[in-house]
């Protein structure tokens, strides 16, 4: 059971402004003390928890309790741990079991958990009655600081990552930063990835700050809730501006065409690499292949790398176990990525930190030969 | 290979004015032979077409040939025919293959069949890369007047029909009724139900058409044109009225709660019931349920009754071939469509022709009375 919030705990409240898809994300340690009533205010009367068992076996009775006592009907649907949970079989056997638990038109989904679970929660959410509310209460860092925001969901298709979903904006995100308290540091630290990720997009000061104060976010003091608030107010910001994914909002792929190749590799296998980690490695190759391309200081990819390395994230191609493979599987899990435009790359490059831009266009031959030159430099 | 429309055919143009996602709906004798040049105006580079067997056979080729006469890209997607497919597995099926064929963001997927077909492939061009564009070639009856025209695409759960699916509105809808003259007879009854619908909902004036005008419909003149032209107008414009079906648009269900029922009670074996003779079968309980309540004249339901059995439509719950269950099975078939608010029962019903309406919370008593009622003057 989950500790209730000290009655001086701050909230942080994020407000998205997306016109009649506008909803609020609080931040704040012991949310999930206050989720009943957070909850029962969309006024639904009954609700679906989707969670996966490390979670549930952690936070689903609570949360199933402070439903019951505000009177809803409350029913929880458990998925095993995992990025292969974001299949075809799980959204049938998700949908069937939401519609089971006879969630109406005017009912919801709630997502308690990571990434996986709110991808696959969201996206059942989404075409369950061809639509019903979902609420994120997101429990890793990476689902508090990225996934949970921006209404991005879906599954995985054996032609890559994500690429079957929809946009389904939650109603409400509840981020209690103590569930992360019990996150394992590897999915902590692959989180992270994420958050350092806002300020090399475009903010250089947040960028300093993390550098000043990722000890705090890590031992859970208030530098954790103000990263988590942070990071949402930049995804928030790009997710505004480009809710459906045309333009600005590709920005926050940086890090991402690599590091889905990466994922793609190693075959989604969370012993070898998880989606963060696959995220710091491309975020660096990212700033080194800018730098090669001669767009940012060499320096500032250095400045990147050494920070990531400080927190024990990893930062090359060698840092794959079990190997990256080669430079051509690479390429070929670059080119399926979804974010290919009329057959050309689109990178996210930098002019250094917090100048990050979208790059159409970049030719093959000139990404081969930078993976060639990262190659021949990590075998020295 | 599709005969090219003659010079002097006329052309009717529908158009659906939803803002940003409005389109037009094209009707008229020999359409498809412009398809090519109607769809390459989109501006795609490459399209993927979905086709049952039985449509595929016949103009799947034509199709694909006028597509990449244009310069388009094409690939043919071919599903079993019927309502089975409709399914989670043929989701992933379609999916897959949008994806293998590499559609892109500004690429198509194009229904070529009748409503399980524009069903299936509208949610998988809404959920492939989170959404691409798709347009509609419909080839039944009911497609024509109905499925292609207002954004419901979706699958079958084990809990009911269309229990999954997406709002997706299509970008261009190409009715070519002279692919209706290869159509099953009962498949053309079945969709001429529908058409009847538009009458009987709120236009009085187009039902009397229908009893004047029927043979024409059947025989392909241009009373057939016509009369899908004026079912898209009226469709769409209860769609544009409600988008998302949260009020109006559930007129467009007038039938639909007992032909659901039926459809469910009968397996969706098209052996034994079509969608659209339990709409025919369900619009007939209705306007006599509606008598039964003293809503409407005993004169009007049996008005309609004469008219669908003229056109050889079934119209009574013994016309269903294998019988229609009990009245436990109906209600239970009932509760279970999504057209459920808050566990009462909701139901299109009439103060005559052309004067339907949404009634909220009817009490399962009367329904039970009314359907005994049924049974027992059915015996006679
Ligand atoms: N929708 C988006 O916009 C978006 C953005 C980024 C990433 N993603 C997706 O998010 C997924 C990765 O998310 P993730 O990193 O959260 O992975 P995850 O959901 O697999 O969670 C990681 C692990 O931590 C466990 N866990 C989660 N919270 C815990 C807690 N409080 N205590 C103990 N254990 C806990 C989970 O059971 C799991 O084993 C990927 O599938 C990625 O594609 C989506
Ligand atoms: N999305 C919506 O708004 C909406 C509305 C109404 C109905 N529907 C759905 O539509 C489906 C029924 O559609 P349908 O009646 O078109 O069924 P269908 O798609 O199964 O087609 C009926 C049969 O006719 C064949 N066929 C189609 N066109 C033909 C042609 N030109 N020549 C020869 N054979 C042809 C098909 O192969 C099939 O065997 C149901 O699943 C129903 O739920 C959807």
């Amino acid at each position: 059971m989950a500790a209730a919030r000290a009655p001086d705990a701050p909230v942080i409240t994020v407000h998205v402004p997306l016109g009649d898809r506008a909803y609020d994300i609080f931040v704040g340690r012991g949310l999930l003390g206050e989720a009943g009533a957070r909850i029962a205010a969309l006024g639904a009367r009954a609700a679906a928890i989707v969670t996966d068992s490390n979670v549930g076996a952690l936070y689903g009775g609570a949360l199933a309790d402070a439903l019951q006592q505000r009177g809803l009907r409350a029913s929880i649907i458990t998925v095993a741990p995992g990025e292969a949970t974001k299949s075809y079989a799980s959204l049938e056997t998700v949908c069937d079991a939401v519609l089971e638990a006879r969630i109406e038109r005017g009912d919801l989904v709630i997502a308690l958990g990571g990434g996986v679970v709110g991808d696959l929660a969201g996206f059942a959410a989404a075409v369950a009655r061809r639509g019903v509310r979902f609420v994120q209460v997101p429990t890793s860092l990476l689902s508090q600081v990225d996934s949970s925001v921006g209404g991005k969901t879906g599954i995985n298709s054996r032609h890559g990552k994500n690429l079957v979903g929809a946009f389904h904006q939650p109603s409400l995100v509840l981020a209690d930063t103590a569930l992360l308290d019990t996150l394992p540091i590897r999915e902590m630290r692959a989180g992270y990835a994420e958050v350092v990720k806002y300020g090399l997009i475009d903010d250089a000061g947040f960028f300093d700050w993390c550098e000043a104060n990722w000890q705090g976010v890590f031992a859970g003091g208030p530098e954790r809730n103000e990263a988590v608030a942070q990071s949402c107010r930049a995804k928030a910001a790009v997710v505004v501006r480009d809710e459906r994914e045309e333009g600005d909002r590709a920005l926050l792929n940086l890090g991402h065409t690599f590091g889905h190749a990466l994922e793609r590799i190693t075959r989604y296998d969370s012993a070898r690499l998880v989606h963060g980690e696959g995220v710091a490695i491309g975020m660096c190759l990212a700033f080194r292949f800018s730098a090669f391309l001669g767009l940012c200081s060499a320096d500032d990819a250095t400045r990147v790398e050494r920070h990531l390395v400080t927190v024990g994230l990893p930062t090359r191609l060698q840092d794959v176990p079990g190997g990256f493979g080669t430079v051509d599987e690479l390429l070929d899990g670059m080119a399926q990525d979804k974010k290919v435009k009329a057959g050309a790359l689109t990178f996210i490059l930098a002019r250094g930190i917090g100048q990050s831009f979208v790059a159409h266009g970049i030719e093959i031959a000139k990404v081969r030969a930078f993976l060639n030159h990262e190659i021949a430099a990590t075998r020295t």
